[in-house]
């Protein structure tokens, strides 16, 4: 890559631009909230490995100011999605590629509708990771960031991207089927990260302690096996298990849905639990524990949103 | 009938006793809260036929300071009748009779386990009411009480105590099927009342007037069929039909136990979302959107109860 260009510099788009960045790439940051510290004092990296800073990034609030490039890397929440067709046309040449690093089911058809599925990729980050002050990103979980082509199997250039965010410090890989790693993704954070918001903001810990959410979550679970099988992936059990298995060792962890809701932040309710249930329920599959937990997250958030 | 003690004299034991004792029953009140206000000023109802006071009635916190009596009306919220093992026993000769008000299911297994299923009762309350001070009871909304047996078809004696109900200017019918009525009512009341607090404490104008809720509230309606079917009770989907058309006119309507949740009472949960969920399992029937709002409604009471 020659250019990069990052939309959306928030905890997960900062951390991998400055990853870049770090790496020598030329990193371009989008920003708005952050753009005058950043300016002022750099983007500020709290690592596992260590602590760094890129002293003087290249930040813009208009991306007629930072493209076109090669690369555009779409990062912040899929609740801002509706400006992409204002903001990438300026990030793009003939031959940009387009990564969307979001959450849930949906984003690679809303980029693929304004860029052509050709030029758009998809990623996953599993990564634990927060803005906690303007331009200071703390990432004290290291994490995997899954790469794949949209619609297709991963090919060369799936693997140079990959290559690239590696000799980053990132532990980049690929799928062939990022569709599949999607839903998989849904599989911890439909159950997990709606029910901390709907059971009155509580931690995953606290999930667990309660044996009707615990149980609840188990359906949610199944239910994200029984949505992914109705669209062709065959998700199995066990990996249910391992995603329950693995949430006691998180203690009170808060997702960072349960985050952005706490501090009065958009949810991306339409790409986390709407989406699975649209697309399950398009071919025949009703997913009715997720669909009521949609339409009540859909709820809170809508009266929130009035009243502010 | 020649002696009734009031158990729970709060809006619904308040009203049908005082208005029993109006029409000259030898009506004892069993209450806590208002005592001492009632032994003042007495029992104030306001009613849409006009206002009357009972004055010096008869009320005591102590069971054992009312019976034994021949009518027991137990009218406290569900959530109380793990004390009914110490409350009833002082009240109850031979033969008394124990008519329970309460909503949701359960209540009458409950007091069958104590009394005997042949001395056990039931009704509903189709009514508006609220205690709005200490002794006072507003009853905006004229409403129906229908009585029957427990498990078996109505008799004699039910229809005899609805006569007395009627002579004392309550509208009560009887029911040959009390578990069906009781199914019936919760049509409205597991969607209504549990949306009402799962989706940030909102009136059913507001449920109605959200696409998602809507759906949510017809898909819960459903449900509540399916189980009733499931444990053998046929409600049509008309009468749903009839629940919904009847919702848009009570305007920005408060369900009961969204009262109690607001101004912090205990909520109904296990008798008007858990019962009915347990029930259906029972003979195989899985209400997965029923099922989870009552996991949902469960772990915010008992985050409520925890804090207070």
């Amino acid at each position: 890559m020659k250019s990069i260009a990052i939309v959306g510099s928030g905890a997960i788009g900062g951390f991998y631009g400055a990853m870049l960045a770090r790496a020598g790439e030329d990193v371009r940051f989008l920003m708005r909230a952050d753009l005058d510290t950043v300016r002022r004092n750099g983007l500020r990296v709290l690592a596992p490995f260590g602590e760094f800073r890129i002293e003087h990034p290249r930040v813009a609030a208009d991306p007629a100011a930072l493209g076109p490039v090669d690369l555009v890397i779409v990062a912040w929440k899929t609740t801002s999605n509706p400006e992409l067709a204002r903001v990438l046309p300026p990030l793009l040449h003939e031959r940009t590629v387009v990564l969307t690093l979001q959450n849930g089911l949906g984003a690679e058809e809303e980029i693929a509708a304004l860029v052509g599925a050709e030029r758009t990729l998809g990623g996953l980050c599993f990564i634990g990771i927060n803005r906690t002050a303007p331009g200071v990103i703390a990432n004290p979980v290291e994490g995997t960031l899954t790469l794949g082509e949209f619609r297709r199997p991963a090919g060369e250039r799936v693997r140079t991207l990959a290559e690239t965010f590696q000799r980053a410090g990132v532990l980049a890989s690929v799928t062939d089927n990022l569709d599949e790693a999607r839903w998989q993704k849904l599989v911890w954070n439909v159950p997990f990260s709606g029910l901390a918001i709907a059971a009155g903001g509580i931690t995953t810990d606290r999930i667990l302690a309660d044996p009707g959410l615990a149980q609840l979550a188990r359906d949610l679970m199944a239910e994200v096996l029984a949505g992914a099988a109705a669209v062709g992936h065959a998700i199995p059990d066990s990996y249910a298990d391992y995603q329950m298995g693995r949430t006691p060792p998180l203690g009170a962890y808060r997702p960072s849905s349960l985050i952005d809701w706490a501090e009065g932040r958009a949810v991306e309710v339409e790409s986390i639990w709407g989406e699975p249930v649209r697309r399950a329920a398009a071919v025949g599959q009703t997913l009715p524990r997720i669909e009521a937990l949609y339409f009540l997250l859909r709820a809170l958030t809508a009266q929130r949103q009035a009243r502010t």
